[in-house]
């Protein structure tokens, strides 16, 4: 859906990731859909790799994904990462209200969404270490069915979450949306998220999350 | 410090918010250095203000601040609500770096911030309903004062938080920042915190927390 060559095309970018983080492959999902190559640099959680001396040179809050730009300054958290990939390109709308409205999406899927789906996710698939059935897990689920109910009553009569195109919104939500079924999740009654994820999974350059190394 | 007209001068602007959310305070913050008037509507949270049907058509999600803007749209979360205001002025940098930048801290604020230091306030100060020494109390406060020293280590050096001048960042870390007394933290030993929220209180336009009706 890029007409014109990405501002950042030839350009060298570097993510400091993980492979099974959600958040880090919003970064490689937004990559793909854009066409622009990245390299990769995989560190692993639980062999303590983010607690290294060198690990705080990269990010001091200790986290990934965090991006290297072309400019050498390592930029964290993943939707100020998608907001640089983003700007000046069909996935970031300039107007003032459909960038706001980008905004508020990616707020919503940082503060009533992700952890939702990536806590249960973790303990449950990753882990190993929660049924599904577990108080906690279900806590976790209540939370995530209603940011869920939300999403789907937004995009009845939409295919997209702001405009009519794709915007870094969807490609912020995707990720831990269509892993629910990890953490015990049944989303199978919201319809217009099942045809958003198929919409979703359809775009030209998707990239399937990296399951191993 | 804005030499030219706000390009929302003269438009319709009206907030739901609440007197002593530090969230509904970024927005009135905002809107004081900016120069603009806004039209407030205050909701009581604990009145159920917010579950009301009328409510949800402002906020399906429920919350408060949401921005009217001149288009007519209700705009929910308060980091979109300053990027809609921002835009196109000193507060928010055009360049792909720096407002990437902006929203980094913005992120930061909401998932690695906010929660820690919200939750005491709220629970010792507005509710009444713990102490400053409960566990529970203790545990928020370590997370807050793990985020409060990474904000302290990047102000050093620095009058704010991305750039030469004050930006989103700054006004969205302020309120929950400059209020964390009134969740037990004392955060007198970080000097380029307190340097910098005293920068912020001497900035034209400062506009306190609105304390009662």
């Amino acid at each position: 859906m890029n007409q014109t060559p990405h501002p950042l095309a030839g350009k060298p970018l570097e993510l400091a990731d993980t492979l099974r983080s959600g958040n880090a492959w919003k970064i490689r999902l937004a990559c793909g859909y854009m066409g622009l190559p990245i390299k990769r640099r995989t560190f692993d959680i639980v062999q303590g790799d983010l607690e290294t001396e060198a690990f705080a040179r990269i990010n001091p809050w200790r986290q990934v994904p965090a991006l290297l730009t072309p400019e050498g300054e390592w930029l964290a958290e993943s939707q100020a990462i998608l907001w640089y990939l983003a700007m000046g390109t069909p996935w970031l709308p300039a107007g003032r209200l459909e960038q706001a409205q980008v905004s508020s999406w990616l707020s919503f899927e940082q503060t009533q969404h992700m952890h939702a789906f990536a806590q249960p996710r973790l303990l449950i698939h990753l882990r190993n270490t929660a049924q599904v059935d577990d108080p906690a897990m279900r806590a976790w689920r209540e939370i995530g069915m209603n940011a869920a109910a939300l999403m789907d009553a937004h995009l009845a009569g939409r295919d997209y979450l702001v405009g009519a195109a794709p915007t870094i919104a969807d490609v912020a939500l995707y990720p831990y949306t269509s892993m629910a079924a990890e953490g015990g999740y049944d989303l199978s009654g919201f319809t217009h998220i099942n045809a958003w994820l198929a919409r979703m999974r359809a775009l030209a350059g998707f990239t399937p999350l990296i399951e191993a190394a």
